[in-house]
């Protein structure tokens, strides 16, 4: 393996001090524009770029993963991430290793860090969320052969996420809405409403099929279309969904998120007063125990574990060793709770 | 200024290769004991210590800062915690700083934590949460001569919170709470209770100060001591909690937190059916918000920004310039929502 490019052996062959090099990569604004331009040509022409970093990903250990921390959006879903970053971070540590976060806008603004993080800090690798169809941020840590794990699978939407290159972890949306339908089933009701996201986001899609597979035999085709909604996520888009779905007969509604639980749950209540509602959530967020709303809950704590033992198995592992790719699909559950109000004691299924 | 000992100039005096040493510093179960002990000595003699490293921290620039993150507790307060991590991390970001995140389960192990990323990372800097009265972690950082700001006052118990020789920035309780009770004078009440935390803890003390400073005037001073009561933080303490300050006469409740304000409002709901209940919490979390209540909302925002124009001052000012210790005081601001239940509309004060 030929010898990385050091800020020693830059500045030797530049003729400049290794301060000064040292800014033109970190501090640019300090250095004058031609030493800039100098400091820049060479680097670009001797490797020091992402691809060389890549190759010293499994040899220079910074034990420090990239993570991207995506906008909050209401505060109610976005919590599943900070506590999948809390999960994460302290499974990390564990091994060593700590977490570096970076905003982005965007993908695009995301792959743009991912470049500067690798060519200004020494990162062992990343762990990405919020995967998507025709994601491009795992083609590009995949053509670098950087390592990183999704939590999330890829969504090629041809089903065949088992086939992905990369390693990933990821919940299974659609068996949480299945339990979710399966147990208003149980509970007499009948025409159960899904309430989603639109269609073609990969996990508002499966969370959908969870429900439509479980509900398949006892309604007729053209119940299942009325009665699966679409909305922008959000607890005023919920509860305008669920007046939707109630106009056409729903009596009880899976959701997608505890957003939309929070405002079906609200529609539900004012239809049958003194009566709780039949609103199952997604994500058993801190307002879905407040409220008393039922909600499957993803394990986000065993989703950092298994990332972490993956990224572990990579980047610990003997270098010479092929890395396996692993994809792990885990079993959410379905947390029961009354929906009679806030702090109802939840009942046992 | 002595130059820094580098993994080179290490494994040169050793004899060793720098893999070695390197594998000694971040991989020590790599290493055979001897060799590990011979490093380890070498370090410990040359000065490549956190003294060393924060000498450093003026003129090379990781432009990485170190925060540690705190456990999420119930997934209700701790979300204010997260929401300035995210704002925190976005305006650093637009200065070209990266955050570097790591998990400790108490004070002591966050000192070893700053040790260890002094040493292996090149941080220019920490920002410190959850800042309480005896605080060492400042101490150990102010000694080392380490830049960080707290969010946070130092909470030294003399009240001159205002003498502290490092910068901070917090946002005032005590005006929050003084304003929620004066608000809730001006609606009638006059039995307000306060519903905190055990004495002892600076931010709870703050808030019930604020308290008992809007409402001195209205009550004596034994109904003052009645209408005061500290639980542990949590939503069926605060439903335990209120259940005693109604017994003692209380029609409205001021809370130190959300969590609590969850329990209370519970409570007096039940005492009074349809009557949107007079509590109003802290934090204006998700949680308040879809149960309607009203709750003091901390600028978590603006408190990072004003975080960071300290830091870049500190860490993008000329050397040779001294730093001024800055403390900057945010208001909270009184969110009013109706109280009646999940989705209610604010009204307007």
């Amino acid at each position: 393996m030929a010898s990385r490019p050091t800020l020693a052996s830059l500045a030797e062959e530049l003729g400049l001090s290794r301060q000064t090099v040292s800014n033109a990569i970190n501090a640019p604004e300090r250095v004058k524009p031609d030493t800039l331009r100098r400091v820049n040509e060479l680097i670009s022409a001797s490797g020091y770029r992402p691809n060389a970093a890549a190759r010293q990903l499994r040899t220079r250990r910074s034990r420090n993963l990239g993570f991207r921390l995506m906008p909050t959006g209401d505060g109610i879903n976005g919590a599943i991430l900070d506590r999948f970053l809390h999960a994460l971070t302290e499974n990390l540590q564990d091994h060593g290793y700590r977490v570096t976060l970076f905003a982005a806008r965007n993908d695009e603004a995301e792959m743009q860090s991912y470049e500067e993080l690798l060519e200004t800090s020494d990162l062992d690798g990343f762990v990405l969320t919020g995967t998507h169809h025709g994601d491009a941020r795992t083609d590009w840590l995949m053509a670098r052969d950087i390592p990183f794990v999704t939590f999330g699978r890829p969504w090629t939407g041809s089903g065949n996420d088992e086939d992905c290159a990369h390693s990933w972890v990821d919940v299974d949306g659609q068996a949480g809405t299945a339990e979710a339908t399966t147990y208003l089933l149980g509970r007499g009701h009948q025409r159960i409403g899904f309430l989603g996201w639109p269609a073609g986001s990969g996990v508002g899609d499966d969370r959908r099929a969870g429900w439509a597979s479980s509900l398949g035999t006892a309604l007729p085709p053209s119940d299942l279309e009325a009665l699966a909604i679409g909305v922008d996520d959000g607890a005023r888009q919920g509860a305008e969904g669920a007046r939707q779905l109630l106009e056409r007969g729903a009596t009880a509604v899976v959701c997608a998120s505890d957003s939309l639980a929070l405002g079906a749950s609200e529609q539900l209540r004012a239809a049958a007063p003194g009566t709780p509602p039949a609103v199952i959530g997604f994500d058993d967020t801190p307002v879905a125990s407040a409220l008393g709303l039922s909600s499957v809950a993803q394990p986000v704590e065993a989703a950092a574990v298994a990332i972490v033992d993956i990224l572990r198995h990579v980047l610990d592992g003997a270098p010479e060793q092929p890395v396996p790719v692993t994809h792990r699909l885990l079993k959410p559950r379905l947390v029961l709770r009354d929906g009679g109000g806030p702090l109802a004691s939840p009942h046992t299924h």
